[in-house]
């Protein structure tokens, strides 16, 4: 018997669920009040409430990297939408399936220029690769369907579903029905045999990898390739997700500045890229080109990024008769820190030994990146979640999203002081849903990075005016108030012993938690 | 002599100069990082950091609306454009002129698809009213010159430049000329006798003044017509500013709620339009009209939002023979608070006494605001800066905004707990340039309004999952320890004895501070 008291807001809900998507990272407003409501009534939607825009889009994006599903975010008109592009366009670059549910006015109200009023779909297309907006109560089923199956398009992709208010209160009939997610292809066997002729020619090589390539069913085979043949393995370095530690032989990330990225790549006279495209550098300067790989460096796609790289891989590994089991890393855990400087390879050292097995570290210590991360690769077997768009303020609502995706995990956050101040929110959502993250605040003062980009953009030295407009000192955020502010135990750290206590600690007990780590900013590095 | 020596970050700057801007928002990345540097040869341009974009665009609006001039943002590629969407969104609303520059990558690197590559004039489309990429370094002084008037085209818009970081690294020659700023013209006198032959009609009229005409100049002629020929002088609720106060007769603002609004204008078959369009309620609902207006009431257009109102209700005002001095409000002040209960009611009370003259209040109360404001008629002269386009996060920046352009003023922000949190990070930038705020937290730990507005808009009764979405008791945010973080002084108080103590002490002495005030919910306000 057909239920005709379900109104638009449920039927969409319990489409949704029909197709997987169990969670939702949602601010609400007037225009999404129905929602809401449903949730009473549909009690298998998990609803998480964030307290900015930002927030939800990049937990969405980070549920995402860890459990390759949609989840879906739920704001509020235009300005909402607004409020979470940032973290949308990371979800894209990081190529996360997300349905982003946006309320639109009631189309009666629509016809008139009210305050709120906004180009929505506009807003919503450079993010999303999907855009539609319902058009009548009955269809807001299908409508749910196609936009998950839409998301799930491989890789995945942000699609934007946007509900006028009248829809969602009137009768919509039937929820839409269960769409089957269709997998990424595999490679058609010209480009596995292309790559292994690159292999066999004997001329200098690289397999640059991306998307699933950078997890262990993709990474293994390219190692065996490696110790086969010699080709240069190398990860893209703004991947959504890297398998890490545990004794994996992790391809190597291309570094950020592009000197040491060319001399990554120096001498390659072929990159065979798999799910990724030729590698450039992060920003343009004065007189250098964007291009990393050395000029007569020809490219050879071995999948695209609609592709699947890990099978790719799998298969050209058998192609080349070696086996794709993995290799054991050999090197040791690095020393703890010498001295009681808390640097970032203090920091590093001590992650080394002290990140717990299947952690989840979300990314985002800009400058401090590089001196901290070389010495995790001998750590417990971990997940990293990097930069991936670059739009600043993702790492903490990547955090809370990777923490909802797997309560049974401790998810790191490395922060940049600088970085996560842009959605400093997040810390809320941690602490209401007792989400088991610790964040480690890399506190340097400074928008470091910056004062290395004025040189590199040949802005020259710094001057005591620009300087300011890098300087995080007058007045220096006190993280330990801010997190306390929103709820999340805190503490500050000044030297490496304190850090390894106060590190050691976080991780031994759930829930969330803060360590402002004030770095020795004296030193080299 | 020509300098050829200037590059195009330097000439941009001078000429902003040249054209009056000499304030400048800023959340600069790599790509800005030649405006930066040029900061130091151009001392004469005011830069000031913000920690998150949202909060320097709407600190551009807050500029404009008390200065009627641009301030420049200064923002990062695509993503740093997204985070101040929403603040530019309520700066269009306001019709607030603004001039948002925001970098690109160099040409060379944007043929790539680098990591924080988006389209920036799609991102700006919905927000401005005009959006230009310079095309080669040499255009930057005319292009520059050109964006400037753009965003003073009466009565104000967002105007958009995106400069390719390579143009602002090379030799861009001389700035650009100072271009005129030509002021909104006066409306034909055919619209001044259309109005006036509707008020010698007889019928029921109503004057309903937005823009311009929300300030003394032009609501003060429309006081005198009210005495004169009885007709109902009303405010556009989200008009750019309100003088208020002072013995003035300020007209009063139509209410948020449809059935208050309609009741305010019931009767009417007739109403002159000033700088605004025909009412409407700020959310449609289920079975209600958004039009606030009687169905036979006539719309007349006095003046549009592009044309000078204060100077047509001055000419309304002549050709009726009425003269256009001001009126003096006779209503006495209101009582004190006669409880401790600390209620928007008794905040009401106390401000009506305490504020000082000249304050400047940003206004983003959301449900508390109606039991509040409805006080200070009588209060010291004033300016309001409500909600304009309803994107919620504007009010602390807004503060940021109206305090840098008027130093010599107090500015009062009275936020909701709520919508606070969007934009808390203007909390840093008040601290930073000492800016003399007094920032009121009105904390109910709810989102109140959708409590209200979830029965209105036929969600029922509020379920315990729907509560928890509009619930901020879990944890409650301690704002006393998030203004702490950024530097900024605070108390909590929870009576009204103690409202009045600290509010006369912050309004006492210069520089930022914060009040959480602990809303008494017990009650019926």
């Amino acid at each position: 018997m057909k239920d005709t008291t379900m109104n638009g807001a449920e039927c969409l809900l319990r489409t949704l669920l029909a197709n997987g998507v169990d969670t939702c990272f949602m601010n609400p407003g007037t225009s999404e009040m129905q929602f809401v409501a449903a949730l009473d009534r549909v009690p298998e939607m998990r609803a998480v409430l964030c307290l900015f825009e930002g927030v939800c889009a990049g937990a969405a994006d980070g549920y995402a990297r860890m459990t390759g599903r949609p989840a879906a975010t739920l704001l509020h008109l235009g300005p909402g939408l607004a409020n979470g592009l940032a973290n949308f366009h990371n979800a894209r670059k990081a190529r996360s399936p997300v349905l982003s549910i946006v309320g639109q006015h009631s189309t009666q109200h629509l016809l008139h220029d009210a305050p709120l009023t906004a180009d929505i779909e506009a807003l919503a297309r450079p993010v999303s690769g999907y855009v539609r907006t319902v058009e009548r109560a009955g269809d807001i089923g299908k409508e749910a369907s196609a936009a998950v199956e839409a998301a799930r398009t491989a890789p995945g992709q942000v699609a934007t579903l946007i509900v006028p208010a009248d829809f969602s209160w009137s009768d919509a009939g039937e929820p839409g029905s269960a769409l089957p997610h269709l997998p990424a292809p595999c490679p058609q066997a010209g480009r596995i045999q292309q790559a292994a002729a690159v292999l066999r020619s004997g001329e200098p090589a690289g397999l640059l990898l991306g998307g699933s390539a950078l997890l262990p069913e993709g990474f293994e085979p390219a190692a065996q390739l490696a110790a086969a043949t010699g080709v240069r393995v190398l990860g893209n370095r703004n991947g959504a997700r890297y398998g890490c530690g545990g004794g994996r032989v992790t391809p190597p990330r291309l570094p950020y500045f592009p000197e040491a990225a060319e001399a990554a790549l120096a001498g390659l006279k072929h990159l065979i890229l798999v799910e990724c495209r030729p590698p450039i550098s992060f920003f343009g300067y004065p007189g250098r080109r964007s291009e990393l790989a050395p000029p007569d460096c020809a490219m050879h796609v071995l999948a695209s990024a609609e592709e699947d790289g890990a099978a790719a891989l799998r298969a050209l590994a058998r192609e080349w008769g070696v086996a794709s089991a993995p290799l054991a890393l050999q090197a040791p855990k690095p020393d703890w820190p010498q001295s009681e400087a808390l640097t970032p390879d203090a920091i590093g050292r001590v992650l080394a030994h002290l990140l717990p097995e299947g952690a989840i570290i979300s990314d985002e210590t800009v400058s401090s990146g590089e001196a901290i991360l070389r010495h995790l690769a001998p750590a417990a077997a971990h997940d990293l979640l990097p930069v991936a768009g670059g739009s600043i303020g993702q790492g903490l609502p990547v955090a809370v999203g990777a923490a909802v995706a797997c309560p049974d995990r401790k998810v790191i956050a490395l922060e940049a002081d600088g970085s996560a101040m842009y959605t400093l929110q997040s810390l809320w959502t941690m602490a209401r849903e007792r989400l088991d993250v610790t964040t480690v605040i890399l506190a340097n003062r400074r928008y470091r990075i910056l004062e290395i980009e004025m040189r590199r953009t040949g802005g020259g030295a710094v001057g005591p005016r620009a300087g300011e407009m890098i300087d995080l000192t007058r007045p220096e955020p006190d993280w330990v108030k801010l997190a306390g502010g929103f709820g999340v135990p805190a503490v500050r750290v000044t030297t490496a012993g304190e850090f390894i206590r106060e590190f050691g600690a976080a991780v031994g007990q759930p829930g969330p938690r803060l360590i402002e780590a004030v770095l020795d900013v004296s030193g080299p590095s």
